[in-house]
């Protein structure tokens, strides 16, 4: 069983997109994953195929309707699946890459993207779905937001990356942000590769990426740094 | 003058992808902003168009050549040009809604999307890019991350929404999550809509919004509503 992750949303023509190329892409290609698209306007009741109405209490926007998006849930995934019910939502927990290796770790998860002011309260609560948030910002839906969580999680995926230890030492696996790159040429306008990495001494070249992620991470990400200071 | 993008990357082909659909596709074919994209490989000098070679003291993966990539700025940006030069990189600083709205009110932005393992350190110094992270997790690339950048910003721009208001009242704008939302039907699956917001008292339901948003920023995110106690 390899993940499967089922999307509801009004733009199913945006999928699979940028989950289509590159790595991401040739990995649903092998099996390593699956991709199923939902058009909540099929679960519509009216012939206008209606799945909005006005906020209860006023002000702008529309609301996506409690029953219309529980009937979607219901036919993509009955109380016997398995999967996390997920609403991209910038009201949600901030998603992090300790969830993402969760959600990688399990059977796939069904994505609702929000579109309009917001969803029901009620169809949140009676289908407990996890709200998540890619970030601290507001988009127009949650389609690129769905693409970003399965983007991320895809990757971790066997057989997606190619060797295991790519994930090793990038930002976030080890609570701290990614050490600095270089390659050729040698001098690039005048600025030369740190002499310590063409050294060849493996051990003082970790030790001086360590020390680079550790002084990045500090100096940009105060609060990152916090928390890897309290890990054992 | 409307917002311009520049979009740098080894994927021409997602673009606009998702960002040419909806609200954010109907400002583009309005003018209210516009997109252009250049592929990297363009600006590569070897038959083989390469843009990458292996990390400086060993290591998995490989890294965006500083040369190549600077090759590609110039092109795209001279030097007079005022746009923000990004690399969308999980290094970066974190995106919030505050730098949306900066960016929103600019000429635009030249974004570069990384791949492989990281972009030499040296373009990154040399052409003084800003590196903005959209979340605490790892991408395959940085495409969707600059499709996520634009998103939130060209919603902002104007023309792009219907009405200014529906920006007032939502996530981030006052430094808290949003309150939740209801809409008919009036039952659902015997949930009421909360009594307040059928009583027609208007002050009473803003307070109550107030009250809910306040709650749930403080139940979901201590951090958020920390910095929004702060605030005069």
């Amino acid at each position: 069983m390899s993940f499967h992750a089922a999307i509801i949303t009004l733009f199913p023509d945006l999928f699979p997109g940028p989950l289509g190329a590159s790595v991401i892409g040739r990995g649903m290609e092998s099996g390593a994953w699956g991709l199923e698209t939902h058009f909540l306007r099929d679960y519509a009741k009216d012939k206008h195929r209606t799945v909005d109405d006005t906020p209860s209490g006023g002000g702008a926007g529309m609301v996506l309707r409690a029953d219309i998006l529980a009937a979607a849930l219901d036919h993509v995934a009955p109380p016997a699946d398995p999967r996390p019910k997920i609403l991209m939502s910038p009201r949600g927990t901030p998603l992090t890459q300790a969830r993402v290796r969760e959600l990688a770790a399990g059977p796939g998860a069904v994505i609702v993207c929000g579109r309009f002011e917001g969803v029901d309260q009620r169809v949140i609560d009676a289908r407990g779905l996890e709200e998540i948030s890619i970030g601290d910002y507001v988009l127009a839906g949650g389609e690129v937001a769905a693409m970003v969580l399965l983007e991320a999680v895809v990757r971790l995926l066997p057989g997606v990356l190619g060797a295991a230890e790519s994930h090793a030492d990038e930002s976030f696996e080890n609570g701290l942000l990614e050490y600095p790159h270089y390659t050729r040429p040698q001098v690039f306008e005048g600025r030369d590769i740190p002499q310590i990495l063409t050294s060849g001494d493996h051990g003082r070249i970790e030790t001086w990426r360590r020390e680079q992620s550790e002084a990045l991470t500090r100096a940009r990400r105060p609060d990152l740094w916090a928390r890897a200071r309290q890990k054992p």
